[in-house]
């Protein structure tokens, strides 16, 4: 029996194309062109509740995360969409698509429908083509002595998915931003070219940032403590270091995470309104990996750091409503 | 409740970008790239018992065959991978993907690989990245006084599925055929600058017919007697006008349709040595659809011309091995 992370080793060894970048960016880079791929599936990535137009947007904005990180501007999108029996649901669900394609200025290219057998979940997946701006950072581009910033809050989602699965009819911010998540594409397009690396996190902060270290051959270390946390999660949850470690290992963010040297604020480049953005940790020399800190002492790190696999809303199998 | 075909007017709607061509054409054009994505699901497309190597050869060379249509070149893939388990097909469905990729100097460059609930249908996607000729060929680029023209044989793949439902170990040239298709790369690059139309049949040529009929506001004029056999399909079907009905609208067929001025001759270009190229018919000024003729004489359309929603081999749902 093959292991998941032989499979992902095997995609490596299959992949040696430079616009295939390793596998390690989520993305595809040719002809000037950032091209990512990211599917979905009912049961697994949302709840068979979820009002199917949420899926739709959330479908898109998975991929435009993707497409930020990269400092790409969307030109456009195939989808992939399955039939399952009575249309209703994909109907809505194209509501979403286009709602959210609307909103990012996204065209909706190409795609295919294909029947699923009767009953099966759906899987949904977009193909998403960005133009690549000055530079495309790699999640490998870090060096020791860099500077880690987030841009955006963590927890939210992760919070808001543990409220739907208390209740399925829950409702506030934290749902919100759970169902319609909003990718920074005007902030990833200022800072990729200032960037070292960068990267979405979608699985988690602690797993994402363990891997841009891996890939950049450094050690990352994180504060704890300098997580950024909305208020309307610590209105829920609080912003004790047991939440922080929540939002930092809960996943479903659509924040981004770039390496910058030391002496480059990049707080001071002209970010959409409202934007935040936070000095979250460091690259040190040292064996490619992650270290926890708070209160400036070195503490352990979680058995979990996050979703493996592009799980970014882990949910289980529930009953159609 | 909304029909398929509202799902498919709706898509269209929205594919307003002129990349999508109106969703005609299997393809996107972008930036000098051709674009496609198809998807195939287990029990749909294929059988749980199929080979997983020749699953995976499939996927490649069903997004290949749309390449060809528009005498693209392979640049670069992304591959959707689901894991529902244990990974033993999974990485024989590599194995599939890499030959078919090598086979055809596809290169593999991103994707993303998610889970499944347990037990839940496969739903394998590929999106194909081609670099587009000096020109791309429109579905609805067909005059009235074109000649049609057909690159392949068709109804190996159906005869071979049909075997294969009788008796799944059923072995022999046809059941290959269904297995390892073989997009028409070669001959699709030479046709494409001279073609005013082409388009791969996958779906069964007279229901692909009727749509580059429609597309190109021409009657489509099939003579069922021409419709292009090989020995080995003629050996266990024969070539009765049963037999030939059968062939034209299994679908499955990986042939590539196209409609060229009449006095043009496509069989004289430098073709990929063995390629059949048949005469097939034409295109008459008239209501935008399909004529059938056989024996110089008009004969009623079968009730079914091929298969809708991309389902190239439809297949019974069968227990897993």
């Amino acid at each position: 029996m093959a292991g998941e992370r032989d499979i992902l080793k095997r995609l490596r060894r299959i992949a040696t194309h430079p616009a295939a970048r390793d596998l390690l960016d989520d993305v595809a880079v040719l002809d000037g062109l950032v091209i990512t791929h990211d599917s979905i599936a009912e049961g697994i990535h949302f709840f068979p509740f979820d009002p199917p137009a949420s899926v739709g947007w959330k479908l898109v904005a998975v991929n435009l995360s993707d497409l930020a990180a990269k400092g790409a501007t969307p030109v456009g999108a195939l989808l992939s969409l399955t039939l399952a029996g009575e249309n209703e649901w994909e109907s809505h669900f194209l509501n979403g698509i286009e709602a959210a394609c609307e909103s990012y200025g996204l065209p909706l290219i190409g795609g295919d429908t294909i029947a699923l057998p009767t009953g099966a979940p759906r899987v949904l997946g977009l193909t998403a083509i960005g133009r690549a701006g000055e530079s495309v950072p790699h999640r490998g581009g870090a060096k020791a002595g860099d500077a880690l910033w987030l841009v955006g809050t963590l927890g939210d989602s992760a919070a808001g998915l543990a409220q739907l699965r208390d209740d399925r009819n829950a409702t506030g911010h934290l749902v919100d931003i759970y169902r319609r998540p909003v990718p920074q594409l005007g902030a990833g397009h200022s800072l990729a070219p200032h960037a070292h690396a960068m990267m979405d996190v979608s699985d988690g902060l602690l797993l994402d940032t363990l891997r841009l270290g891996e890939a950049s051959r450094c050690t990352a270390v994180i504060d704890l403590d300098r997580v950024p946390l909305s208020s309307e999660f610590i209105a829920v949850r609080g912003g004790s270091p047991e939440a922080r470690l929540f939002a930092a290992t809960g996943g479903d963010d659509y924040a981004l995470l770039g390496a910058f040297a030391p002496e480059f604020d990049p707080s001071t480049l002209n970010l959409p309104k409202g934007t935040t953005i936070t000095a979250v940790g460091s690259l040190e020399m040292g064996d490619p990996g992650i270290r926890l800190v708070s209160d400036g002492r070195p503490i352990e790190l979680p058995e979990t750091l996050g979703h493996e696999h592009r799980q970014p809303a882990p949910a289980p199998v529930a009953d159609r409503p």
